[in-house]
């Protein structure tokens, strides 16, 4: 293996970070939604950046960005080769921060780099993806690029909008694409050897346990309900509380239910949040008539998700018919774990012990690009220790440090790969 | 004692409770602010309804309304003869119900007009008041006109401004008032007999007692308190439940403390309620960092109310602690409780009996110009049945034959007061 310097990787990626930081919407904040003029500087310059390191580049007709180091005795461009994918984002939520997603692309360029430098041609062929609508920050659906790389491009998604009223159809337009084309450069199978995914753990896991890089051992089950809770409003001064139907009351307990049965799921990383609860009539001295709240449920598994959200959802019935409170749940959303792949586990695991590191495993709670790359060929995800655990907010911070001990792993992993 | 015909008193209450009820800012709905075009008109209204009863008609300066009988042996307007005074109020809630405060003054002068005409002058004089402020809809304070005539006018109040910016002082001047004779007609504490208000119950105790009429034993004890939490926002997705510090799950916790202590207080009719609850940042995929909610505990005693509050703070403190949430409590209203008195109650009870009522005893939890007047002198207060305990709201409605009996229980009173 090469001989890496973390510490001048971790340098070279904070470089990096700090120039696509500095392309945004907003001065003073970071925000770069998809098909925007920010998403447009933020492809080029990734684009310069991977033609500097040696790959051909070329931007799919969603805007993905696609930078490709041939295989062995393969000419740049070529179809045929196995092909290994690293990649993530370069969206990001509104007020966001500066290494979700941008790290991961980053990452792929400089192992990419690294590799064609050091070792000239692999086996396989290497193609770094900088997807663009990750976030779903824009539009009322989430993983478009990597889902179109994927071969699972939706055509009804052209005709959504965003929150500006922008159809993603007129937004593809002013981006220069034509929207017919959109979904039309998915990778065949047999081509796409294995997706690899850099990413900031986005949670407290890493540092609660003291390393700077976790194996993804999948991304979470995830459930996404909005309860209504319809009691009776009244006055707080006259209406005994025998003869309350309080909906805020309900809410409370509904909310605590949530909470005790994700407590009970901890060992298999089961989290429940209720995130958003607005009352009305919303008066100190009324007795709240009705309550919406949202409830956001994941699990390590399906089968794990699925038996707390019917306890949950029994919890919920029990707690409003004993309250006389009216109860409708909707469900948001209902996706199933994406396991990532074992042998990939296995061979991540071992560029992390190589360059030191206990290789902790854990689940993803957040989604990421990997889900839709699921679709297309085996996955893998190594996370990043990122400060506090805190993300999609200005104060996410990874260390140059850690950045380069993931860009090292990820040079070994590339470099022990088989295709 | 008179016969007296419900049936014809609350109908003719019906018709004038309609026609201040057409007196409003909006069309559609009522809304009437004190010392607005709308308060304007209803007490002219008002006033011609006293003057029609023979009662001789004065305003003060803070535009409540007096209409005065005189004592026997009295001349009109003469001090120096004790006085039994009845009122209510004027003014609204915005989007309000057609009874809350008319209905008192209406029985006052109905009562007033009966008894002047049936029996002519008392040993006592009867002075019928409307005021002009109650709810406290328009200025940051309520009861400025009860407080006003029990002599306890507050000269601050005068700087004190409206939602709209306007101040006490300017609002007095445009209703053609000068300021500084605010409050100045207070009471001699010597003439004031008693005070007696009719009002609709706004809760629902005696509709499920399948009773008309209800002898108020005391204005609650409240207190107002808002309570700010403060967790730390996180990942829905990536925060593990043990590492998370929710806010709201916290304040889910505190809303239900404040229900049992409450629930444990129903025998002397203490009532808790978190009417308003705001979540920060408030999406679904984030742990909320920070709530801030409302809490309105009251009681039928001060001791009650206080020890019920002392519970709810040692267990807020208890909850906040265990979950390492940052507490912050403000009082923003600690008012004691207003006891009706005995011998008045007794009095009502017994007009009430006459009229083949049962009159059932309970407190009052919602504020009312009595908590002033019992400065002055003391006071009684007759509640009756309203539909659903809805108040506040346009569909508030009390029956004819309610309020008939209501007005015939009150003529009772008045005939039997010996001053």
């Amino acid at each position: 293996m090469t001989e890496l310097d973390p510490h001048l990787l971790g340098t070279r990626a904070k470089a990096m970070i700090d120039a696509l930081a500095s392309i945004s919407a907003d001065p003073g904040r970071i925000t770069r939604l998809f098909l925007t003029p920010e998403h447009r500087r933020a492809a080029d310059l990734v684009g310069r950046w991977m033609a500097a390191a040696g790959l051909s580049v070329s931007e799919d007709g969603l805007g993905t960005v696609r930078g490709r180091l041939p295989g062995r005795g393969e000419r740049g461009g070529a179809n045929g080769a196995r092909r290994l994918l690293i990649g993530s984002h370069l969206d990001t939520v509104i007020d966001a921060g500066a290494y979700d997603g941008t790290l991961g692309v980053i990452a792929g360029i400089l192992a990419a780099e690294h590799v064609s430098r050091t070792r000239g041609a692999m086996t396989f062929g290497i193609d770094v993806l900088a997807f663009g609508d990750e976030e779903g920050s824009r539009f009322p659906f989430a993983l478009g690029c990597s889902s179109a790389v994927a071969g699972a491009w939706d055509e009804g998604w052209l005709d959504a909008r965003s929150f500006d009223g922008t159809s993603l159809r007129d937004a593809l337009r002013r981006y220069g694409k034509e929207p017919t084309a959109a979904g039309q450069e998915a990778y065949d199978p047999d081509e796409a050897a294995a997706y690899v995914e850099v990413h900031i753990e986005q949670g407290p896991v890493l540092e609660a346990q003291g390393e700077a890089l976790g194996i993804v051992t999948a991304i979470a089950a995830q459930s996404r309900l909005s309860v209504a809770l319809t009691g009776e409003a009244g006055h707080a001064g006259t209406v005994p509380m025998a003869l309350r139907r309080d909906a805020l009351a309900a809410a409370a307990e509904i909310s605590l239910a949530l909470e005790a049965i994700a407590r009970e799921g901890a060992a298999d990383f089961t989290v429940g949040t209720v995130g958003r609860l607005a009352v009305s009539p919303g008066a100190s001295n009324v007795v709240p008539g009705e309550v919406e709240l949202s409830v956001d449920l994941r699990s390590q598994t399906d089968a794990v998700r699925d038996r707390a959200l019917e306890r949950f959802r029994n919890a919920t019935a029990e707690i409003a018919a004993r309250r006389s409170i009216g109860l409708a749940i909707e469900t948001l959303h209902h996706q199933g774990a994406t396991a990532c792949d074992a042998g990939l586990q296995g061979r991540l695991a071992g560029a992390v012990e190589a360059g030191g590191g206990r290789p902790v495993r854990l689940p993803s709670g957040a989604g990421h690009d990997g889900q839709a790359m699921a679709g297309l060929c085996p996955i893998a995800m190594l996370f990043v220790r990122c400060k506090g655990g805190i993300s999609h907010n200005p104060a996410e911070f990874a260390s140059i440090e850690d950045m380069g001990q993931a860009v090292a792993a990820l040079i070994r992993f590339v470099e022990g790969f088989e295709g």
